[in-house]
């Protein structure tokens, strides 16, 4: 790519970019388009700005002027740790940014010795670019020590930010932890690999009197797990009815004012999607579902209750440092029986992993980690597989349907050039999902952990196959004997040769991805587009219509891999090209403004972590500033540079500041601390609602009450009052 | 060496055997030496056996019919646990034995191929021992099937053995830990790296405050600790002086009795080593000293308790529970702040480590770790230093006065010849001594602690120096070339190459250490010996006599490497010349049996730990099985068998097998169970003698009740009764 070509893409992206924002001040003013773009005020019962009179660049004013609290409140924790980590990475960036330029362009531009060398660096890309990078300083050079300098500065601003970024997300976590606002979470346990119950007990009775002795004074009630996959079906199908009954009776309504007086009763089909079938009358056959459905449920929650019970607990303290203290201590002398952590909020509970027993978790964990190694390295072949089953010869068994369609030249044409680029992308899209599906088999209980193990799986897949795969790529193969000879060393110098000719690609990728991502991101348009169509043509009810704008979560784990990309690339060109700092701190710049406004008025939050994501965070940028660090040891080597055994101190240093920042911060992040939860509450808490609670919806009845506490749920042990 | 000159060795070990039990018997059936032989019954206040009508042999009687029981009651939890480690690789070689001495030996006797093949086999070392191994296999024999087995069945055996141990000493060590006798150090945590005290507060007020916030029902007290090290130094002093004046007033009333009726007044010297100086009437004198002393070290004690209080205290609970939890539990949100550790006993608490803080221990941990690998690497080199610093010359100059015997020619020559051989002896004497210095040097906080990392570090000198030193030795030098090429299959190769040549060496080696080694821990002639000069010349008064006597303790962690280097040589040869395993087996059984007598009537413990020391042994039977694993895995492959790769599953199956018995029994013997200690006690703990036990020795005096209270030891918070 030349420079004319980079720039043309470059126009390009900033003008999709500028209309893209031109579209937003138009449609974020319309009225009917608030549900859109401000969802979560409404939700929070804030009003939607006032249109019309309002500036168009309005929120850019609110986004910069909105404090972490403002986060916190609007969006909870979790966000205001991801804000914390652009605003470290912007940081770090433009702090490395403005002394690289400074330091960096005039030392390269000076020096002319590359035309003369021109022939000699590496896969002959050289163009302008290059002119202002370290590929035009010569070979072994005296000025290759103002990069030297450079690496190290950008180090240790590096470690600077980090460390503050550390202080600042414990503190924030403490806050959140300590607040006297009651947290259900705080005051139960989860319980698991419970031992087979004892001749003349129920499980309930075994639970009880175990965590009764240990803990008499502190310990509430416990919930024994059940399998709910049956009570579970049968709830989802009554409210499905539920929700089509309302659906019929508003059509019914409406037939009433706009046709004949009497209106028209809707009618559906009973079967296979409501398209074969006897005709019945709508509202009356949901009625008819209905009533047989609530006395099954509720035959069936007595069933799941009495007969249903798993090996797994909720169990529930009177006080918040018995609970955090009970999730970190051993309880039996068995060490894979009785295991205590702390239960996440209710609403992220997987409640089906819950009784899966220690040793199978570990043995799911071990084949996860193998698939994803797999997956990674072997990524092509699932998608070599995919094609292979999405011919067109056996699309056409499999949807004979589709056979008139297929037998069409021009389609047979271009879905066969196509397939197995379709069953590329459809993989990269649905590799998020299976991540997140292989990581809540390997029997995590809370849906937050699930997330953030995928995020992980989903950084390495991104960083291995698009960073090291792009730059390495091709010339790895060829020279596959050469790295046979002496692996590590040579894979160093492969990488640092690789680099200069991708600076462009890389240039040109992160440009595109601000521009045009955070131009998508900040319009919504799909959103936009889906929430029209469905309101004018689907929904019907109120709550049809809440689901078609419900604006879903921000998302920030499957976002930050994709940024942990962007830190990766712009750190290790940092140095060699420093021009794409500004583009990398551009990146974080927007993202922050741009999410932060979605995060204060689009999103909403759907479980609440308190900050456990940042440690991830922080040790993916740390590897990236490693990476760098070899990467530039290698890079100087290339260049000949007799001093550049100089980047070894501090490659030593990283993995110090990282092991002292893991030992001094890290464990917090992992259990409760208990001079963090030993404030007292303002008020005693409801222990009686802090226990219903963890109800699940499908078991959860007013009918709850009196006569199955004999069941899974134990009588209360004492009304006593928070410690 | 030959078949001949290993009969000799051994009939000659056989011999000194015979000859040390008659002496024992004889010896131990004296009234006098019932201190020597029975010193740990006669300390728990029993009675020594009736001597003169007793059964010379008797002890054997009474070591194989005594229960764990008794050696719990009688030498404690960790002793118990030694011997089920003994019994458990007893158990091993014996099961072992009985079948590959049945399976193997005929096997390898029958196959004559090797008088053919003999030229090609390692060393040349050839003799009538190999007939009997697998060196009489021919190569590629289906023969090595019946050895392949062997080596399944070595395997499974320790597998299933060790399984059961690990299983026991977990129970044994729930049933110490839930004893309902009072052990104060289960109501008291450690704590450590207290941060600075804020303005206004004083350390104490600092520690109570945050621990009764975090536990206002069940914090009983604190204790800060302070800089003992001037309090010592005097309280020392003043116990000397003690001890003299004891020992004078002893002389001037035996001098009654047998001299003038008067009495001679003793006197002494007060110069260097009562040589020199002054001469004057001890008993006046150490009077003086005394009474000019006690006024110091009480004035001394007020100073530390109230100005050297250090940034580490002891914290007291009315509750086991609680203590324990809270050792388990992070205190701070801030992770190297607060630290809570569990407290060992108070007679093993190491003082002066406690306020050691956080990241120095790191430091000092991964200096030491450097310092120990150098050590087992390099170990000639101190040797070499130390022999440098011994020369004859040296020594003269140190130590003039033995310049008149140093100029002495023959003494000259033996002392050149041998001071080198010296200075190894005394490295390898004093290098338990090292280790264990250096241990505590890591800033580990009880004693215990710090021998169970001291005799790890043994073990790895012992393994990596004779045993591998021994075997690969001289060989691995010459063909440090051919290593180079690639290491890791080369070792294996030379490893079991070297093995079957040094069969007989480490043969007799095993019975030496048995015969002679167990011959003389039974008689105990050295500490005999000491006694009775001591009783005849030096000791005066009753404590004299008695620390004459007093027997130490057993010794297992040092006595560990010890046993753990035969394990692994018995199991590197079990299946290359199985006639090793009948020795291996003699070696623990005879152990077994001896030292059951010893810590039964000998030895009293310094220090009891519940056990901590399995996982150590536990995991170095494990590794010395996987090292015999690899080996066998090289020395198939050396014999040519096609099926060695057969080996490769059970190395997989031994890290499987540890894996699963460290996750399932390890934790517990790292933090206490909570169901363990949630029995209540017989009785309620008077919490302040369970206070008063952790006092230190210097600091505890009869005043230390009321005005001190203010200072370093906190108040009472409640008298609370146990929960």
């Amino acid at each position: 790519m030349d420079f004319s070509s980079f720039l043309t893409s470059l126009v390009t992206s900033f003008l999709i970019f500028v209309v893209l924002m031109l579209l937003f001040a138009w449609l974020s003013r319309k009225e009917g388009n608030s549900v859109v773009y401000y969802p979560n005020r409404i939700l929070k019962g804030l009003d939607p700005p006032a249109s019309g009179t309002r500036n168009p660049f309005a929120w850019i004013q609110e986004a910069l002027s909105s404090t972490e609290q403002d986060v916190i409140s609007m969006s909870g924790f979790d966000t205001a740790v991801y804000f914390v980590f652009l605003s470290t990475v912007f940081g770090i960036l433009v702090l490395s940014g403005v002394v690289l330029l400074a330091l960096l362009l005039p030392v390269a531009a000076t020096d002319n010795s590359v035309k003369v060398t021109a022939a000699t660096t590496s896969n002959g890309t050289f163009n302008e670019f290059d002119k202002l990078s370290i590929g035009n300083v010569k070979e072994k050079s005296p000025r290759l020590w103002a990069f030297m300098i450079a690496t190290y500065w950008v180090s240790f601003v590096t470690y600077y930010l980090l460390w503050k970024a550390y202080t600042h997300v414990s503190k924030l976590r403490a806050d959140a932890l300590m607040s006297p606002q009651l947290k259900p979470e705080q005051y139960a346990v989860i319980v698991r690999d419970i031992p087979p119950v004892p001749e003349g007990l129920t499980r309930k009775e075994q639970v009880d009197s175990y965590f009764k002795a240990i803990y008499p004074d502190t310990f509430y009630r416990s919930m024994v797990v059940t399998d709910n996959k049956v009570v579970n079906k049968i709830w989802e199908e009554l409210e499905g009815y539920k929700k089509k009954l309302a659906r019929a009776e508003v059509i019914y309504a409406q037939s009433k004012t706009t046709g004949k007086p009497g209106g028209v009763r809707p009618t559906n089909k009973t079967g296979f999607l409501g398209l074969f079938g006897k005709k019945v009358d709508s509202i009356e056959y949901y009625n008819g579902k209905i009533n047989e459905l609530i006395p099954k449920l509720e035959s069936e929650q007595k069933v799941t209750l009495r007969e249903k019970q798993q090996a797994a607990a909720l169990v529930f303290f009177t006080s918040r440092v018995t609970a955090a203290s009970a999730a970190q201590s051993l309880h039996a002398q068995i060490v894979n029986d009785w295991t205590v952590v702390d239960a996440p909020e209710p609403r992220q509970i997987l409640w089906a992993n819950l009784p899966i027993k220690f040793f199978q978790r570990q043995v799911r964990q071990y084949v996860v980690y193998a698939i994803v190694a797999l997956t990674i390295v072997f990524y092509m072949i699932p998608i070599a597989l995919i094609s292979a089953f999405t011919t067109l010869e056996q699309l056409k068994k499999l949807l004979p349907f589709l056979k008139p369609v297929l037998n069409i030249d021009a389609i047979k044409t271009v879905l066969e050039a196509y397939l197995p680029q379709i069953a590329l992308i459809i993989f990269l899209a649905l590799l998020p999902k299976l991540l997140l599906f292989l990581s809540k088999a390997e029997g995590i209980p809370s849906l937050s952990h699930a997330v953030r193990a995928s995020s992980g799986k989903y950084f390495y897949f991104t960083v291995l196959n698009v960073f090291i795969g792009v730059t390495v790529g091709g010339t790895l193969f060829n020279t596959f004997k050469t790295i046979q000879k002496n692996p590590p060393d040579y894979i160093i110098t492969l990488l640092a040769n690789s680099l200069p000719g991708n600076a462009t690609f890389f240039l040109t990728f992160v440009a595109l991805k601000f521009f045009v991502g955070y131009g998508l991101e900040l319009t919504r348009i799909v959103p936009l587009i889906i929430y029209h169509v469905k309101r004018k043509y689907l929904c019907k009810t109120e709550a049809e219509l809440k689901a078609a704008w419900f604006p879903g979560e921000l998302g920030y784990a499957t976002r930050a891999p994709g940024d942990l990309l962007i830190v990766t690339i712009v750190l290790c060109y940092s140095v060699i090209a420093p021009l794409i700092l500004p583009f990398g701190a551009a990146y974080f710049g927007l993202g922050w403004l741009i999410l932060r406004n979605q995060a204060l008025k689009v999103y909403v939050p759907a479980y609440e972590s308190y900050g456990r994501m940042w440690p991830h965070l922080f040790v993916r940028i740390l590897a990236a500033l490693i990476l760098y660090q070899v990467t530039m040891l290698g890079y100087f080597g290339v260049k000949k540079f007799y001093y550049a055994p100089f980047v070894i101190p501090l490659i030593i240093l990283s993995f110090i500041f990282g092991f002292v920042c893991s030992k001094k911060f890290y464990r917090f992040f992992h259990d409760t601390a208990l001079e963090v939860v030993c404030r007292e509450l303002k008020e005693v808490p409801n222990m009686e609602l802090v226990f219903r609670s963890f109800i699940p919806q499908s078991l959860g009845s007013e009918k709850f009450d009196d006569d199955q506490f004999e069941d899974a749920l134990s009588q209360v042990s004492r009304t006593t009052s928070l410690v």
